[in-house]
């Protein structure tokens, strides 16, 4: 067994190492089975595929009408026809007839005349007209599909009219999943009962097992192994028994859990022990008895994302097809500056939103465990490792996530939170499936950046002004003094601080922010409900130093109630939705009014008028609204100004 | 009965007929069922999906390291470290392990250092760093997926991560195709015995089947249906038990065999009977116990169309996605002129060629019946009923067939027609499944006049200068006084006249065609073998206007030799190849040099060089050139001139 000392790669070693690797050992041509034809949709095609017949195998009619032989045409003329007759000179014959015997050409239905026992022939016809030669569509021997061809519905049409019913394709390559690691539970253990620390719910495999089907492969998940390399072993040498390639998840960390390295190390070459890329660094490649078998990382974005790059591409290979990292893509310009470090390949979330034509990439969370922020994203940006990161204004190409047409038709919502946006968005997918709404929590002053940028269609909004008290509209006149923007009521809702159920710390009003038995969690800095704050602990002279947790933010009602829930904090300022969501206390402290902000420009684009169509007229959305608890809905849609 | 008098309907007309009644039976939600997630890949949610616990559901560690508190770290420095004591005021944790009661951030192992039973820390630690907090990645009753939402790997990933195991998706909606024709035969009959006139085989409905599934349906093919009123409305009627669409497939057009029409009228009601598309226009939407019933018409080119254009989209409807005609388009340049008929929304299929960074589409066949035009298309334009058509260098939209990046690692090759292109074809995509080649057969002058309009990037050519008796050298200087043409030889190969196997007419050469019962097929203007044969005739003093069928036309060799082998004429010039793939019989006439011209610019394209190599380098493909018979390979690959 070769022991080589390994430092971390970059991807560009990693995959050549891989590939290199693979070629020596994969089969040159992978085995293939033959399948009915009427099967076939999506298979690859193992080898060329010719016709057996012609297409059409005998002269055929293409036209109602008669047979007739040319020459007995020649010199028809309006003034001067030609009678032939019927059953003898003229056969009736139906699309798709054969020709009859020593007949060349047949007259359409429409130009015929029938007089007597003859037709009427006014102009001379030519050769095969109205007849569909033998072999018009295909020629026997002709080659239908390639090797190495995906089989589309098409293809199976001419395969099957040229008289091939089987055909052999590549067999789907087998990928076993073997999920390690003695915390992990299936999820279908936490199906009748809560899940309890140190459990963690498995999905990664099914999530790489969907990969693999998206792939082209066929998968096979085996029963979490636990910590310990024995049973690790046991499960790679099972595994590669029934497989082309064995991916082997988590445990690939440098921790003490680390047996998957030992595993790898003692059954075969462990070629690559770590990649410098970002998210997905501990990833491992070795070969054992020949065959694949990768060390995929534990965190969900990085198991996802090395997948892509290693694994993919193997699949690919042993079909005999090309299917890169993600197909489709776009140019885009980024909204803002992103950093990233010298020597890492780093592979960044995004948010595309196509915004007067123009298309915006915002970078959204970074962190390998955030699986959400992978189904939230429209597509990934590539920072090479020789940058240190973009500026805002740059343009980068975007790997796609989501279909680009969807991406033209979606709204894009950035600004202040409230969990009735996650409802509207739905309603929106539900009443108008051709429309997506997708959103950025930045709170109320970055929603109406956005909107001046021109990066969003609409924001979310509910600015208290200071002296005047009044709601949204003197920051619009602040912001946009040149006027355009309409601003329309979404709901009146109840801001309070949400406590512990039962209220523990009997805390009954914001004065009760200042003891020293309480402590706080607050919201960012240009939030609207930071505003309300500060707004209402200046009206009631207490100074922010003597609130303990002032200095920590959230950017959401529902990671308030999360921190309040899990301990972190005993109050926050968030709206009573996120109380009742997650069954916690909640002290009222103040109503106000959210309003949704417009470029008046963008009122007449179909998806903003389908929007509107629900707030002012979807009773359903409503309902579901007031269920929700602490809201008001009397101006829902009503313009406020314009 | 409503029954309507109905003339041809527009396009836009139909689809509103259709999609107006349509919305008034179809069910507003359609029928949803519950599975589990891990099956759920490519289905659509049927409701709103909510995350059932927060991801992670305890604080959870993010590093291997120390659990500590964060208290006990501030004020520590390089110079005045802090010491926690082991297992007391710092615990070792992996990363996911639960952080332990008490403790609220993690030390990073790699910036631990242990003095006897003490961590040495040598900087304040903010709180919760090197923690996943609580709902880090997704907040309880947070919405994962929306309503009508197409599942992917990653949303598996996530839902199972939130603790969702199953959810409620719509139901597939099953589409029922019921095949009609007294001559149709299922492909299954002909696996053991030849087709005989006048049996069709019946290959749409397996088309039609593939395009449902594609479309996210579940298709149900009938068994053939006999050309009578009682059985086709018998299967219509048990088709509607178990189907949400029916689709009838031929059996549309106007002659005597036409059932479908009248079943249609007969069960239910008939709205259009006719739509001036071309292909597809004998198309009929009935609706029977408020169910669609498409009669699709039996051309396999029209059947694909009007499924695209008329049954896909009720199919989306259903399952709530968006999904329309073709979803990804490009920008091309027309290569050529195109004429479209006033009135008639026309589908042309084109080829897409990306030449020096620009895109042209080169119409090809129009025939509703050539399927392997639609097979071999790289995508279809519309031209719409108000205009006649387009001229050359039009920009037109192209809803793609294939993958934009694949057209791109596409080599075109236009020029003229041997059998070895599609064997190189083959070759280069099972050698290098990056690249294809895509061949269209315009004669040998046509290819050098693509390449000079950049619109190939090679051109098979084969042309004889008349006075020197040179190979296409005299051709390339005269055509591209400039310079720039690689000249590679490819073979050279056999001409000769083919004739009926066992040469019944005893054609000895080519004297024999004057023979008045010699019927001669020729090939096309600009051809290579045209130029030939012309040379040749007027050589040996042939007048033209003395051979018989000298004006009839064909682009191919195959073409030629399937008209000999059907009848059509007695002898043809054409390549030995053709000849044997019809098994027929041939008279050697000459020798000619068959080379590719090649743009000098081009030869360092990775595509280019990757056909090169085949030429030179691969024994397979020349042992496979050999085995046709009737080529000298003894130069392949050759450079002739530069």
């Amino acid at each position: 067994m070769k022991q080589l000392f390994l430092e971390t790669h970059s991807l560009e070693e990693a995959l050549k190492i891989l590939n290199q690797r693979f070629n020596l050992s994969c089969p040159q041509e992978f085995p293939a089975e033959t399948i009915s034809v009427k099967e076939s949709l999506g298979r690859i095609t193992a080898e060329p595929v010719f016709a057996k017949y012609s297409s059409p195998f005998y002269h055929s009619v293409a036209m109602d009408g008669y047979a007739v032989r040319f020459k007995d045409t020649i010199g028809a003329s309006e003034k001067e026809p030609k009678y032939l007759k019927i059953n003898e000179e003229a056969i009736y014959v139906d699309t798709g007839d054969p020709l009859p015997q020593g007949f060349d050409a047949v007259l359409m239905i429409e130009e015929v005349n029938i007089v007597n026992d003859c037709i009427e022939v006014y102009q001379a016809i030519t050769p095969y007209q109205n007849v569909r030669m033998v072999g018009e569509d295909i020629v026997a021997t002709e080659l239908i599909v390639p090797q190495n061809h995906k089989i589309r519905a098409i293809d199976i049409g001419a395969m099957l009219a040229s008289g091939i019913l089987d055909i052999k394709v590549k067999k789907r390559p087998v990928v076993t999943i073997i999920p390690t690691g003695s915390e992990l539970v299936e999820p279908e253990e936490i199906k009748f009962r809560e899940p309890k620390p140190p459990e963690i719910i498995e999905y990664n495999s099914a999530m790489l097992s969907a990969l693999v089907k998206d792939a082209g492969g066929e998968s096979l998940v085996f029963k979490i192994v636990r910590d310990n390399s024995d049973d690790i072993k046991q499960a790679i040498e099972n595994a590669l028994k029934v497989s082309d390639i064995v991916l082997i998840n988590a445990g690939s960390g440098r921790g003490s859990e680390d047996f998957t390295l030992q595993s790898l190390r003692d059954l075969g070459e462990l070629l690559v022990k770590s990649v410098s890329i970002k998210p997905g660094k501990p990833l491992n490649i070795a070969f054992i008895q020949n065959k694949p078998v990768i060390g995929i990382p534990g965190y969900p974005v990085s198991a996802y994302l090395t997948f892509e790059l290693f694994v993919k591409p193997l699949i690919s290979r042993l079909l005999g097809i090309v299917d890169g990292f993600h197909n489709e893509s776009l140019k885009a310009y980024l909204s803002r500056q992103v950093f990233s470090q010298l020597g890492v390949d780093e592979f960044i979330r995004v948010k595309v939103g196509v915004v007067k034509g123009k298309n915006i990439a915002t970078p959204i969370s970074r962190g390998a465990g955030l699986l959400m922020s992978l189904v939230r994203a429209d597509g990934i940006v590539k920072i090479p490792s020789s940058s240190e990161g973009y500026n805002a204004g740059t343009e980068v190409e975007v790997s796609l996530l989501r279909n680009k047409k969807e991406l033209e038709r979606t709204i894009v919502c950035i600004g202040s939170h409230d969990n009735i946006l996650d409802i509207l968005a739905n309603t929106l997918k539900k009443n108008f499936p051709e429309y997506s709404m997708s959103s950025a929590h930045v709170g109320s002053m970055g929603g109406l950046m956005a909107l001046k940028k021109a990066e969003a269609h609409i924001a979310g909004t509910h600015l208290i002004d200071e002296e005047s008290g009044e709601y949204n509209i003197p920051f619009i006149k602040k912001f946009f003094p040149e006027g355009g923007i309409t601003l329309i009521n979404l709901v009146y809702r109840q801001q309070g601080l949400v406590v512990k159920k039962g209220n523990p710390k009997k805390i009954e009003s914001l004065k009760d922010l200042i003891r020293t038995d309480v402590t706080f969690i607050n919201r960012q800095r240009g939030s609207g409900t930071r505003i309300l704050f500060d707004k209402l602990i200046k009206e009631l002279k207490i100074d922010p130093q003597n609130i303990k947790g002032y200095e920590k933010e959230e950017y959401t009602h529902m990671a308030i109630a999360s921190a309040v829930l899990t301990g972190i904090a005993d109050a926050g300022l968030a709206i009573f939705s996120s109380a009742v969501a997650l069954g916690l206390d909640f002290i009222p402290v103040a109503k106000e009014r959210y309003d949704i902000a417009i470029p008046t420009e963008f009122l007449n684009l179909d998806k903003i008028q389908a929007l509107l169509q629900i707030l002012t007229n979807d009773d359903n959305f409503k309902r579901t609204v007031l269920s929700l608890g602490g809201y008001e809905i009397n101006d829902m849609g009503r313009i406020i100004t314009q």
